[in-house]
């Protein structure tokens, strides 16, 4: 079983991620995870906020010269913001006059710190967090709602994908779709483990160069007309054992785990495995992966539909999914709304100018993607140091027989 | 916390489906049970095993005199084919002579039920499953990975239902959005709560009769030429309180949870809430759904994209949620497969006779639905008898300053 | 993961019991379930309704052939005497007066069936079972209350203890330490796997003769004085890796999770991990088990103090631990209570005639001991078949050092 | 539900600790948890670490202006000791030469901290954590076995406490009932919600005057011994509603959870809800609380020997659970071991002067107590903010009948 929390609020003083249940041996730094969280800063379209905040990576707990300890793994990731929001954000009461005091920076493009925010967004938890939490104003909600908690999964995912890798030799890899209208070609090849570098070196997270110089395009074209835009990610892991997850209980089925998992980043509102949507269009005749077995007597699949799972399980090899994330909601040009505390018609408030967040959400994307690939293995596998579960894992491959074999040694 | 396990093969003695956290008093009966496994048989495309086949149902514990006691809730639903089946899964061993005897009825369309199933059938689990847990051929793989457990569901789900709506007046409905490459028209009005029998009534579970029809043909084209169609089904949650589910932790976030219960229903390959992957396509000013205050006071969402979700709680009112369903992997035109007990290339066998299934999806979505709302109803009023979780819900809802009100009283 | 729900009233037709999270390839039969179950009927002191009621034992899924499936297990134990609880226990409504006419059996020992118990009994759930659920009677309370659920526990446990043995070498046994005053001697043997038969042979199942007699005799004295009595039972897990559990939370450590299991369980008031609270009275150098490497290499505890865990692990060996049950609460010389439906003075109301239940709560501990070990193996060692976790956890053993090495080969 | 992880090694930059799952508008600041973790240090017989030591703690997420937020809370605690062990307990690696260089501070009373450490310590996890992890020394598992990590749950303690005064009126407090073979009076009255101050301002946490003068002796006996003691403590929180946990399943029961809180903590060997093993000894008749109504119509029980729980519940009223703590286990006496990476036998190392750290574990169990009423006041009144939960607290007292109530108002 492997737990995780993370904590703190967007303009807090820092987030804190941790993890329960990571074998011991895991090999990772303060500097992979550091790397991991700039990749979640790229992307065309962000806004100012990616470009001055920096994340200060501090590992808490968990591991030791550069390797895990079987402990629970902690990472604070500072906010380099925090100085201007040490009165408004407080976690200790502050004097009424030095709050009043504290509406002071970057007023033009920030909503005052200190002002009750009571015109909730379009679009965001503003309403329905003030409603459930009983809170007069959206500044609680929004603190924690807000897209920066994703940073403390990528460094959980950071974490988790070291141990994929280094225990198992699974490899991800996350690139855009679509963004708006705007998309790669449907006959793109999938990018490879070794991709990473490429993809994260283009504007928009592709490998497809027309696709790239369209989405770009889409992007220019929101920003002039004061919009935002949404799109789809895919992730992509390859070199996955088959038999993860489970057919015998729906929450046991790893696509199940990957929806939830995906479901749950913050703007996502709809999940695909492999082909997903379009594969329910098509006659059973052309949906499913049929199979052969070649000269070498592997059996292999003649296309790739299901993305990688049958019956909730992966069927090993490369696994894909999709995540289509929302337009951002803190519309520049605002959208209609309500004040809760007066009778008066209102536009809401923006606090960040981003066009886009698309090529960053494939980043988060495959964190979470490397949570439940990570869980799954621990289940299958068992184990308390890298060394056990690595053994364990080829000794499962190797004791499936020969005729059942669906990959090449 | 609601726990939910169910069990049973698909050609056992029976399945079982056990449910722990209701609450006491909540009222249902055997019979409301057994209506619910009625629409679970419904719809046009179905195969012979739907009509010979009943479902006989028994409450085993958590409900006395119409009313459940706040124990766990148990309920049998036996298998009326286990005689044929009786020798073959067996829960004890059985002497070799009697199961080689065994081979006896439906030959035709059945397998025989004592052979080993060596030929994996693409889309199943068949062949991950026997990689998984060591198995030399499929039968224990598929006996549980069949949609035949999906009646345990729907049984927990009828629960579920009877939950919701005495204690907080939430009641679900679901329908066919689309068979194959036909669907209803995109401006079709959602189903209302009362619509279940008219849509029940309907030979896809449709409202709209051009689509109804359009789906019909579907169907039987693809009957005629031996081959199988998937589809998507939408669930309408009517009455929905605002707040359900949280922004806090990914894990709280309810279309999370809603994800992850369609994505773990067999077959479901995609999953959406609200708009879903239309939303990733439309900009910022055209995807959200703007607020205004009514001439009572009422805030009133003007457009309903998000499907009834904002930062991952319930806004309250409507909640609507897609899956896709992939195309029944049994096709009759029979796939390219191989044999893991030789090296002789084969056709995947199969095992029954239906072209869709679309329509029965919608009633399993809409229990597993309704087994998430419920989950999320008790964490956030709690209580431990209905008239308490009621009471809590009312309060709650009476708390909200008249200023955020979102509903009429 | 291994989850587990029972579910079932006392005089309901039924217990059920599931289990999630077996491997595949268990051997199990109904009659190792069936036997398990006659155990926990065993012991002096024990009343008629141990006599006359009889477990009808029935395997509804996860088991095919005499073997686990991987799928969940589910075991519906029959009630005998459902014929005379038909009306009274009735899942569905019943007319008034099928109702009113349904107070026939029995009625001198057992309260008559069909009037409301509003009598709360002392040390039973009754008062706050109806406070908590809004019950007016204690019927629907001291139906789930009773130690008859225990029944569904053996039944699981039975099929826990099937896993430990044959993938893991790993036996358990169960004897009484102590009823009322009387107990075994402080320096009797621990009881081997091999001495089940022997101790179940035993009316209050211990194997010292003398402690025997003198529990036989309080249990004679007890009864002669219309009183009831408790005591103490021990669980003895032998052959258990070490490593189960863990230091790194305090909810993975196995002491954690026996103390819940124990507890867990009705009427047990206190549990011991070793010597318990007897070791809090000791001094450092008196209370820890010191280490020596013996000749053959092998690190040996010279002591058996900590009962098997260091550090909240499993230290590799045997295992121990004990839980302190209290005196049966229905006690024949009736307790004062109240009637909450009037103002009169009252007497606790009676349902049994046992003096003392020891002896069977050894069983039904045993039952949990190996449901918390199962699961803490599945954890540590991973796999879906019997054969993947055994190799894994033979793997994990010939992997420790030989320097480290704390057991024969 | 209510989830918390502790995070962060003994002599490692900080403890983590988060708790997920508390509603909004618990009051607490950084001086609460602060005052929290000074009476963790509190105690007769402690060593020169909890002089030196502080406990820097610093709220990084969930709270504002002094409330919480809804979200997780997470809750770091500096060790001032770090910099001496920022080499040898580096997360990223270091250079070797640095590493050796290391070797500096204190070395007479702590083990030179850049050595193996391959002389397990019996009772200390040492052995078994580097036979289940893999690792050659100890350092890796002593870093999170050690007690300090009991910090972090303090810490949480104090929030879930003040959850539990703010909203529901509930108030712990914690006493030392037994150091060796020292300890109260039996009928030592127990203490009051107001004896905190008193308790924690005598040596051994006692109101007992000859008790505490007792235990201080048998302190001082024992490290004039150079050997090290253990003990009982008991918590005893007042105002538990009636109806917390439940009879309807095993993991629900309210005595489980505790139990499996208690025997969580670093060092419990035995737990006990009310009067324990020693109600296991008594007669029927003698062992549960009797119950008469008074002239103001409430229901009381006549004594007090459950501990206030029936059923799996909690009875309302005082709530009272025993914790038995062995000896600790570094005995400056040293014991003896072995040497994994020779063959000499050896003794065992200690890294600390500590004689009895009962009257701390007092604290450490009131905070365990006080997170497990959390969780089961939050399941049973849920609600998102303290005014929702409070609400429905109220609400259910005020529903249950007069002829039920066994409380004054």
């Amino acid at each position: 079983m492997l737990r995780w929390l993370t904590a703190g609020e967007s303009h807090g003083p820092a987030l804190v991620a941790t993890v329960e249940g990571l074998p011991a041996g895991v090999e990772v730094t303060t500097a992979d995870i550091g790397a991991a969280l700039a990749r979640r800063r790229l992307g065309y379209g962000r806004g100012a906020r990616q470009k001055f905040e920096q994340d200060e990576v501090e590992i808490l707990g968990g591991v030791r010269l550069g390797a895990t300890l079987g402990s629970p793994v902690a990472i604070r990731i500072g906010n380099t913001e925090w100085p201007k929001w040490r009165t408004v954000m407080s976690p200790d009461p502050v004097p009424a006059d030095a709050y009043a005091a504290s509406d002071d920076v970057n007023a033009e493009k920030e909503i005052a710190r200190n002002r009750p925010l009571t015109r909730p967004r379009p679009g965001h938890a503003d309403l329905v967090g003030m409603q459930k939490y009983g809170f007069e104003d959206a500044r609680p909600v929004l603190e924690r709602a807000s897209a920066r908690e994703t940073a403390a999964r990528v460094a959980l995912g950071a974490v988790a994908a070291a141990l994929l890798e280094q225990a198992y030799g699974i490899r991800l890899v996350s690139h855009t779709v679509a963004i708006g209208t705007a998309g790669v070609a449907d006959d793109a090849p999938l990018p490879g483990p070794d991709d990473v570098a490429a993809l994260d070196a283009d504007p928009v997270r592709t490998l497809d160069a027309d696709g790239s110089a369209a989405m770009v395009a889409e992007v220019d074209a929101a920003r002039k007309d004061g919009d935002t835009l949404g799109g789809v990610v895919e992730v992509v892991a390859h070199g996955v054992p088959p038999g993860l997850g489970s057919h015998v209980h729906w929450d046991r089925r790893l696509d199940s785990r990957l929806a939830a998992a995906l479901m749950g980043i913050q703007a996502i509102k709809g999940v695909e495995v492999g082909d997903g949507f379009r594969t329910a269009a098509r006659r059973g005749s052309a949906a499913h992966d049929e199979m052969d077995r070649g000269a070498d007597g592997v059996i292999r699949r003649a296309t790739d539909r299901a993305g990688g799972t049958e019956g909730g399980m992966s069927v090993g090899g490369v696994l894909r999914v999709r995540a289509a994330m929302k337009p951002i909601s803190t519309v520049p040009r605002a959208l209609r709304t309500v004040d809760v505390a007066s009778d008066e018609p209102a536009t809401a408030i923006h606090q960040r100018s981003d066009v886009c967040a698309v090529p960053a959400a494939g980043v988060v994307a495959e964190a979470m993607v490397a949570l439940v690939l990570a869980e799954a293995c621990l289940e299958k596998f068992g184990g308390d140091s890298v060394a056990e579960t690595a053994r364990n894992h080829r000794a499962y491959l190797a004791a499936v027989p020969t005729t059942m074999r669906t990959w090449e040694d």
